[in-house]
């Protein structure tokens, strides 16, 4: 059985250290090194004493990250520094996936809007496949560069691509109400991540037109949908630490049924989607810790809204599991190693 | 300075004790009983041990309800249960404050459509006055049966009312997104409320169409609309134990600035109800544990729907801090007097 | 590689549930039925939507639990039900891991002291091994009775036998000050396990000599201490779902270090014990979702009691995964196949 | 009725902010500025939302203290820093209550040995009063230089002093195995108060000699013994934002039952002293968001240990209400006033 060298910058995040969790229980995958800026020297299992006896590998100095030579470069890095560290493996022909916001937007200019700096590389753009398995299952199988796409990115494309393809759905209004946990604003330090600003609270944040996750959730309905869409995104803090709930509005030509049922037919032989019947709504409960994102759809009675409910943990579906899925599809690995 | 002496049915329940607390604090009021089915015969404190040396009194039984006087009778029982128990108080001509939904709404057939039987007393229903002072301060105050709205409601129709009411609004589409903690279920022992299965999860239930306080929800919306309003209304549970925030989407002719200024000037001089600017959006933190409900208004750009963040703590702005506010007008008292 | 049928009793409690999860990852197991009371006729993912498309079996009524050959059957039934229904299992050869208390005492007056019954079966106690697989590992693979211990039991008897075994270590007071996660009281409905009433609570129970477990805590201890031991036992209720810390205060003329060391020693080549450095204590995290117990020691200074802190997943090193790690040593499979 | 002017320095702290919360309440104080490093300039409510309305002062800089004559100067500054700020006032003859540990330790190397500082000012060690009202009540009256006493040390120390103080208790060993909320950490940003890092954990920290607060709690058992005490504490940290549990053992001559009584003896007429039957211990829940500390008293039979349980709000009873009602002694307030 093949088995690749995988290293991973940027592990002591909370993706980085689920991407670690994750390697480490893949047979056909050996971790050749961990980074990170700030604990360089340390053993990963002092930094998260949950993986003594599972990775007590030393992490290495971001300057290191060449000494050894690897089939795969994962970068958990923030984005702009993650596009100037992958750069290099990029051009020595080394397959990256990187799952920070840096290659996920086709058009630079958009890239600049959101992120308000100029794209460190943007010649390397059009190389990156937007890595959603369900969608570009094809293209990811051959890519070098793969874009890890964003937790709430992913948590309202899936719902609604099947629906933008389909002919006469005619869709003219979408507004996503996203809520997440807290590991999603990552690790650093942060007032509004303390303990006692979460706890017993709940906060919208960014609503509107505001979120820098707007630019590939545009890219991709757009995409699907053959001309532009502008949805109304909201997102939201949840007193929990890990996954994304989306309840979705749209206006529809479609009864919630038929929405519902073109979902079904499009990821009808998806390991990690499940759909579910209206009366069954996925709650975060059901996909934490796991892959799977779940969705159902309801509503649209006398031409209301129809709504959608997604969920799916934002470190795993919506982050290092999908990594590893993508890992999985690009070396030709069966696509659920290390995932069930 | 006048007082007088006010009795609780059901004390026992999560309401209950929010009320317990605020009479106990409120200088023109004495508790002169207080009623428990399952806890009758004892302490008030042994139940609640927190107000101990604050509450001690005795629970009394349902049946022992008339034996002593009053001039404020408060029913926290659950629906149809409660109709039957302040009917005679309220043909003996004692006012009555009645936290259930049994007196909400104003047509009975509406009544038995979302409690599925029919009224105990609909004779009653044209007596009742709908409990949000912001909106019907003059009826409460001559009101001698006084419906205290829903929680969900109560966060739904305060930033409403002011823009249906607003000319040239033109209002054709209200989608109300809330997340209530979960002392909204009740005290009573039902698996869905369960520590475990609560902790850690976040899930929608009863969306679009389905939930009971519509009924008051679209009677109100109604009103002030002048012609039917149609919502829809998805709820969630959050993992915390108090407070509601809504997040309500309008299409509208009116801007997100111009909505926020009509409910600026609609409730400039209410002391619960606080008007935010648009950066500084609600939270349930900054209303928990008072009777404030916070509002605020964004999002409408480009044709966009315009987003309503409103914020308040279910059991006080959303049922008995509201309540004492009532009770408050009804009697002549200060109307903030143990609310701030 | 040779494998089994396991059917499992009341698999839709919590610790059920951890048991369906850890079978369906074990390559050499194939769950044969699983059965419930409340939800027979059901399959196990409507009433766990998190495992749908990982086990969709129907639960079978408890009458039908004969009518499946199996190679072992595991009991999460709730003590004196559970001997009931394992003693025919018991009796036709068939290998049993209960995890209820019914099989871990030796003495049936002990058990009839703490669960206030006569014991169904007390001939069969002599034959139960009591399975905890650093102490008894080698009468666990050939056990056909497995008394699988007690969450609160493990996390104490682990770090305190290689003590109690130490020559000269004269330990003359015991006071175990220990921490549970909710889901310890089960899946049962309980005013003192609903939401509210846990959530930003901590509560002592059953303080001093009361907790049921004390049965076989003091049974263990005496063993390795070759005379009596009556420890003072704290359980507290923690708000979190799943986890145990026990802080365990020790006289003795032992140091930490040498305390420490001992415990070193005795669990040197043990897969799921890790000892740790007195400044790296164990928490609740480091061990959740996993069959570790970490384990330290510190204080002692001046006379002072040592001090040990022991941390473990009471749904997993506390019930379900012991269980398994224990079937897996009865059936001579590699010890922590699922397990890791 | 006579009032004052108070000054609060530090006030965005979480000490800080339930300070004003409480003056705000309290109808003989007036808040002459509050003060803040971070945020001068800022308006209090913009940095503390939940009190819009209720308090918009502008927070003064640091170096503006002195610009507005006050009666009573509160710190709710660090150590060290506290006493700096404090001393001009002392000196001035303005009445001084400091939340911080600098004026708690009566011998200046007490204070070196756990600070690792010199102290400041040690010539006003002496004229300071250590606030527990309950055991210093008359000292408190006149005090110029109150200093408000430790959260933990609070909970341990309110129910030892009698015990300590009672003929024949003969008491040999103290173990205080505390458990505390995570504002008890303060508001600054640390990785340990991250919500993710917090959130579904526990863990001792500084257990057996470690913690600074072992200073005042020696300093404060030893006076009440009359002779040198060295106790064991074990601080926790819990997954919850306020309240402090201590589970205290001690082996002492005295049963439980006599443990109690002297307890109940000495706080008899003790308006935020709340002593419980052992059957009915105190939770966190029981007396969060109050002044009060609740206390029982259980075990000690067979010459076990006696297990003391008692609670407060390591934010009120446990520091800002604490400090105001040792205000409301020092000023000749009713005691209560603010706090019930």
């Amino acid at each position: 059985m093949a088995s690749i060298q995988a290293g991973i910058a940027g592990a002591t995040g909370y993706t980085g250290v689920e991407l670690v969790k994750l390697l480490k229980k893949h047979p056909q995958v050996t971790i050749a090194y961990i980074s990170s800026q700030s604990y360089a020297g340390k053993r990963f299992s002092e930094v998260f004493p949950e993986l003594k006896g599972i990775c007590d590998m030393e992490l290495i100095a971001p300057e290191d990250l060449h000494a050894h030579p690897v089939d795969c470069f994962f970068s958990c890095l923030p984005h702009a520094a993650s596009a100037a560290v992958c750069m290099p493996f990029i051009k020595k022909g080394i397959r990256v996936i990187d799952l920070s916001a840096d290659f996920r937007l086709k058009d630079p200019a958009v890239y600049t809007k959101w992120y308000t700096i100029d794209h460190p590389c943007p010649e390397l753009l059009e190389k990156a496949v937007f890595g959603i398995p369900e969608l570009y299952r094809n293209s990811i199988a051959s890519a070098q560069l793969l874009a890890n796409p964003g937790c709430y990115a992913t948590s309202i494309i899936l719902p609604l691509v099947p629906l933008l393809k389909e002919k006469g759905s005619n869709i003219t209004m979408i507004i996503a109400d996203s809520k997440s946990g807290v590991s999603g604003a990552g690790r650093s330090l942060k007032l509004g991540t303390q303990y006692v600003e979460v706890h017993d609270n709940f906060s919208a944040y960014s609503v509107g037109r505001m979120h820098r996750h707007l630019g590939e959730i545009d890219q991709e309905l757009s995409q699907a949908n053959n001309k532009k869409v502008t949805i109304t995104f909201s997102p939201h803090l949840l007193p929990l630490s890990r996954g994304i709930l989306s309840t979705i509005y749209i206006s529809t030509s479609l009864s919630a049924a038929a929405c519902l049922n073109s979902i079904k037919t499009a990821y009808a032989n998806e390991p990690f989607i499940r759909v579910r019947e209206p009366q069954d709504l996925p709650t975060i409960r059901d996909v934490a810790h796991t892959n799977f994102c779940d969705i159902s759809v309801t509503g649209g009675d006398n031409g209301l809204p129809v709504i959608i409910v997604s969920a799916l943990d934002n470190l795993l579906k919506g982050a290092s599991g999908q990594a590893v899925q993508n890992m999985n599809i690009m070396f030709g690995f069966d696509e659920t190693t290390a995932l069930l």
